[in-house]
């Protein structure tokens, strides 16, 4: 067994699956950039600390640019002993600088090193995600925008409830979408603070200046306790319930568009790209895109349930528990980031089929219009919502559609029923009817598209 | 069985099992008078929009007042029909003003009332939790500064590792809480939000002035697109997750407390009002208090597990799963509001044993001191950290403490040690050492009072 | 103040919320019978052991009695100082039959007291919960046979798969729920175990004999280390997963259903007892009932996870964090108890509809059975598959359906067509050539029915 | 792009990371061997079935024994289009054997396929799964049988209760790990079922002789419906929750042994092998091992509540979000099959410090023997109780230990306190009084040895 980063005091042998165990090296690699980063910055503190000779933090951030070479050009080689990341990039630099090395790790911890890491890492991530997000709300809008005069039946408890256009049901899943992008600016700035500096509980004993430390990598704010610095992980936390929402918002777009593009509905046609087959059914179209942006919202609640589970009710500051935090994080990363580009590929290849949807648009849908037709002519809406139930159920004993139920009929429900009653069954009108901010009519719709395409160039400005 | 809201169409017998499921009026009868207060306001929106005379609105607001008064006043009689807290509030209007009643409906759906009136009565509970978390803050922040000389063991991974101030290992929950506090503040701006207006999904038809009703019912602003608005629960979601950070912030300080407070660690005592005894072992003092605080963790993950499993792959809009979400969002709003104001009372009165912590710091914890007494004198730091480990196993095996190594043995492990090698001895002193920004010294704990303090003042400002 | 259990020692002053907190009468109060149960037999071990005489158990079991019957006439008053249900139930005793109350706790504590209360309630729940689940079983049989010859779409990814019958459908979620009956059989075995006489942690010092006490209780077995006895809830945890895959088969019959029921499917008609109408559209017939089927499943996830999280980390024996268990568990009861009965009610009142299930047929759906009956002619599967999807693609483009391709145009896809291919567009006979066990040919379903019923028959024999 | 399992169809470009997202082959290649087995009893049925000859059946059984041997040596090449495990192993075959390997999957699907490849490969697991579990019983066996003389405090609340064997605390985890093992065998019999034969979802049309097929297989028996064979997951479930159950009793487990070795309380020290240093502080030793077996139970409840989230409110048969069901599975394996052998070699090297624990006795933890002695008296318990806590509570104000009272001071209490009661302190005798079945007396601690034994022998006989 190689030497450990503890030295020289333990004597016992070591069990080979233990190690296994304990080491992170398989997953924490991923954090070889940051890793350099925050010690070449650290090593730069060092000196202004008077710990280090401007030499040798030269020869320090030197060889740490040659080890973060050797990474990016994948041909750093991981040894027996290198169990996390730091030891790796340690013990290389040791042998590109020599003794010299042995310096970087002073009055710094695994465990503020770590901390610092993995918010250098999920940093960059996140201003990806953004900009995924940003494309999907970018493609709906631009959608919703063009095929704004389609209507088709929306939908409660999966019935049909009454006509609304296309690009509203499309936009209600824009403001969801937009949400989670708030929130991401939100959590955001949470990850942006730099525990560097706290040691490993008790903070750093040697005058190490942070706030020029944090100014150098870039982070708004450092943390104030050391304590907390090294034992906080409520910014992953966090992430993990933001992946988590934003996953069940994109499970809830699938589950519509599963639904819309089955056969029964018809109302849209998967791309190819996003569709598979079947090994056993030739004639089988499957969308597996969608089902797989649904099912993937289990993934992300359960990472997020299972760092909860971690953490809650552990003592303070660093306990090895918390190295439980890096593969869920990673995982949910690498998952929402891939679900948000899917989904926006799914969205921008998506046939719509305009004549399904106004084909199953029925009168039935405007029974409600019945009703406020009787409000208008000043029938209380209780009684007018009565008449109009017992309009559908009329219409029903006799066979026909509700529109289809003579003015003479109407009128044996209500005497306020009148001739103009026939232009209650104009899907078109019926859907300008509901002209309030956040109805579906096109003045409503068009301008939830300005406010959304003004929020988006905001985020841009 | 009586008349049911939809009226005139069902034939059916019912199961009155299926009655006592669908039913919510047992749960949500805690929304009345936010209910009553979203009425009046949709009351006077009608007349603005003509569809109510000012007499009319003004019978229906008395007649409201009425039964706002009934309610609170514990005499409202719940009858078999009145399904949920709309239903029974109508069916009692409509027993005090008569047929006037049944035009408050119009336009107007159980969808877009229960979204409104879980944000109004959620939007009022947050500001009590505000006060509940500041007050616990406060008396932490109190403690802090006049504890402040009191040192304890740190630990990590519950083994001693460095002294640090008992005021720092406080602060270290503070900021969690503070966190906490600032997470709130966040979601209960998207709590603030209006879907009033929405319809059933599509829209009012009767051109509401739903921005002059927001303003009216105080909602920084309203939703945009209907669909969403009587759809979207975002907002219970994320409260849940506050709450459930929030309590696994509780959790980790309950667990620091009950093992502090164990016969064997014996920093504090926890007051009797937060402790209770035994039935069998008449010698016991139990921390329940704090054990409740750790238990109830689990609740919390738990509602918000239930209510993100319920949303997840749902259609959009209104679908009858989401009557699911109030029994949790109540059942979590007692419970953290419940906790706050307990950890506050155990803190509050908790008694710390200085001598017992004192007692506790051994010289093995200044280890760490050691090998930086060497990198000061320019030993790299893997090297004294080498040392000192070797120094710690010298003494482990000489059978003594590790302050009581001469300086001769020492030197044996390493030339750079001298005579002033025993100022490394002192507690006070090593605190005092980790003077950086989040350190343990008595400047850098101050510092943190003081930003604390201020933050707090800030959120009364 | 009134007094408390633990008596004498306690002198400070408490906090109405902790009371409050503490007190869990206000939800184990449904302990009532079972607790005085475990009671009068441990009145009688005392007796056994020579701690009562045979006049003092009779008193006590006299008294006890008496209690029972207040709680069971509603009568019971809830006092001051009741903090759990076995306070108040001694409280009351001592009322009634004076000071011998106080010996019936002898060597007993409230850590054995309550374990064996919930298990005791728990048994009983259990055998309800069985007798729903077979009802529920019973008529999903009962269906299976009399609709055998009902055929409709088998889907898979919610796309028209291949013709099966309707019973084959329904029989599908039968079996799931035949492998929670067995579940819970196997729970309810490690549910029947007595830990009464495990004291608060170390045993019971009074040579009480448990097997004997288990005996009159009608357990099966007692706990065999009374630290493990007081601290357990593998039972509870069990129970609550068992909820969970239970409710979990439901939201799938759920769903299914309610995809069914919309509109566009209109396979089925759910009675009106299941449905309920909207308060604003009145042609709206919604499937409450099993949207509620589905959304609780949310529920019962959230209280296994929570009370999995509860447990988590907590030291060994009993912890007042188990406090926690009983809340999540009677909720769980109530709602998997209705849940089974209002699906039982959904399915007996379901309406069909064969002619929308047949009409719902395409040819498409025998693409396999094309690709079949090539390889019945020699063509290797992976040939035949990919002729098929050939064929699928021949008739989209003629604009066709997949019948109608003249058996000319078939053999240009392959020289092994012959006339007989007519005989492949018979969907009664493409659901008979799936005619091994578990396929949807008539046989194999009625022995899947078969098989049901004497497995159904033998859990009652 | 190479040609797909579905062929022919398909026309759409494809989109980069839909295809990494659909793959498969990253994880499921775990399944390689079991995929062959599968494969090549379903050659040998498909021989029964009259459409394979003998020889191609020889050839494809020898073609995939060659496949086997490529993967078994680490030569087998994955190339783009293996999208799975399924299509690697026949794209891989067909190279080998040509064309006849295009007969293999005649009238199977995948499935069916991956649905068995899955209970093959679990099945495997599980019996290395019981071997762990097994190991680490008898080791606690063992240790629990030569250290039965030790005593110690047994806690509830985390506070010193009562005295207790050192084995009996032992063993109150092993009873729970002995559920574990019984559990696991329950639910090993609901994964050794075959679904092959049940097509994509109908059953397969070819007559295949599933029950011959299962008895080659080893399955215990075959799944009696298509539709549920094809969709069933719930022994992936039952799994997860077993893990998920397992992990959190060695949660507790850890987590006493974490507070036992920590300095304060010193009862018991970790072999090296199970401990890891700090990177900072010299003289730390850390239990990372037992940290580790605690924080992995958030990843067990992860992989748990993740999956029932994706298999929520799904429709029946198959759908791909079922494809999120491998990695929890093979990650959870892993994981608690890790840690089953850690928590053996922690407890095989764990060192105990009887002196440690006999110091930590205190006569304060006799106050019930006080109060049993008393009862022996004759005196009520509830009396008794009391006198015992204003017994402490004299101690207490006297400033001296409890078995330090006079019986003189004892007599002012209560009457019946004679010379005899010197020998309430003996903490031995304390701890035989308890000698219930389950209880800590030396007998009652043996016959739980021998009972456990019995079992664990009646697994292996």
């Amino acid at each position: 067994m190689t030497k450990k980063l503890w030295g020289g005091r333990f004597t016992g042998k070591t069990d080979p699956l233990m190690e296994a165990f304990n080491a992170s090296i398989n997953f924490d690699q991923r954090l070889w950039q940051v890793d350099i980063q925050g010690s070449q910055a650290y090593a730069r503190a060092l000196v202004d600390a008077g710990l280090l000779t401007a030499a040798e933090a030269e020869s320090l951030v030197a060889g740490l640019q040659q080890v973060a070479q050797e990474w990016a050009q994948g041909e750093f080689a991981i040894r027996e002993g290198d169990e996390d990341i730091h030891t790796a990039n340690e013990r290389r630099l040791t042998e590109l600088v020599g003794a010299v090395a042995g310096k970087l790790h002073t009055g710094r911890s695994r465990n503020d090193q770590i901390a610092t890491d993995v918010r250098l890492w999920l940093r960059q991530e996140i201003v990806h995600l953004r900009q995924h997000a940003d494309q999907l709300i970018g493609v709906a809008l631009e959608r919703a925008a063009e095929e704004i005069d389609l209507l088709m039946p929306g939908y409660t408890h999966l019935q049909p409830a009454q006509p609304v256009r296309w690009s509203h049901w499309l936009l209600s899943h824009v403001w969801a979408w937009q949400r989670d992008a708030d929130r991401l600016d939100e959590l955001a700035a949470r990850v942006n603070i730099m525990p560097l500096g706290s040691g490993a509980l008790a903070g750093n004993p040697f005058a190490i200046d942070r706030a020029r430390l944090a100014a150098e990598l870039n982070f708004a704010d450092i943390t104030y306790n050391s304590m907390d610095g090294v034992s906080d992980r409520d910014f992953i936390i966090e992430f993990l319930f933001w992946a988590t929402l934003a996953m069940v918002h994109l499970s809830r777009f699938a589950e519509d568009l599963i639904v819309y593009s089955s056969r029964e509905f018809g109302f849209v046609t998967l791309a190819d790209a996003y569709s598979t087959g079947s090994s056993l059914m030739p004639q089988k179209k499957n969308p597996d895109a969608l089902e797989l942006l649904r099912g993937k919202s289990g993934r992300m609640v359960g990472h997020l349930t299972g760092l909860v589970v971690t953490i809650k009710g552990l003592p303070s500051t660093y306990n090895k528990d918390l190295q439980e935090d890096k593969e869920p994080l990673f995982d949910a990363v690498t998952n929402i980031s891939g679900s948000l580009q899917i989904a926006c590929g799914v969205l921008s290849t998506l046939q719509v089929n305009p004549m399904a949807m106004r084909a199953a648009l029925s009168p039935e849908m405007l029974a409600t219009d019945l009703a406020e037709y009787l409000v208008r002519k000043g029938v209380p809406f209780r009684e007018a919502h009565h008449v109009a139930g017992a309009a559908v159920q009329m219409a029903e004993l006799q066979g026909i559609s509700l529109s289809q139920l003579a003015v003479e009929d109407l009128q044996k429900l209500h005497s306020a029923f009148e001739a103009d009653a026939i232009a209650i069954w104009d899907f078109d009108e019926s859907v300008e009817r509901r002209d309030v901010d956040g109805g579906t009519s096109r003045r409503a719709v068009l301008a939830q598209i300005a406010h959304l395409r003004a929020w988006l160039a905001g985020r841009h400005g």
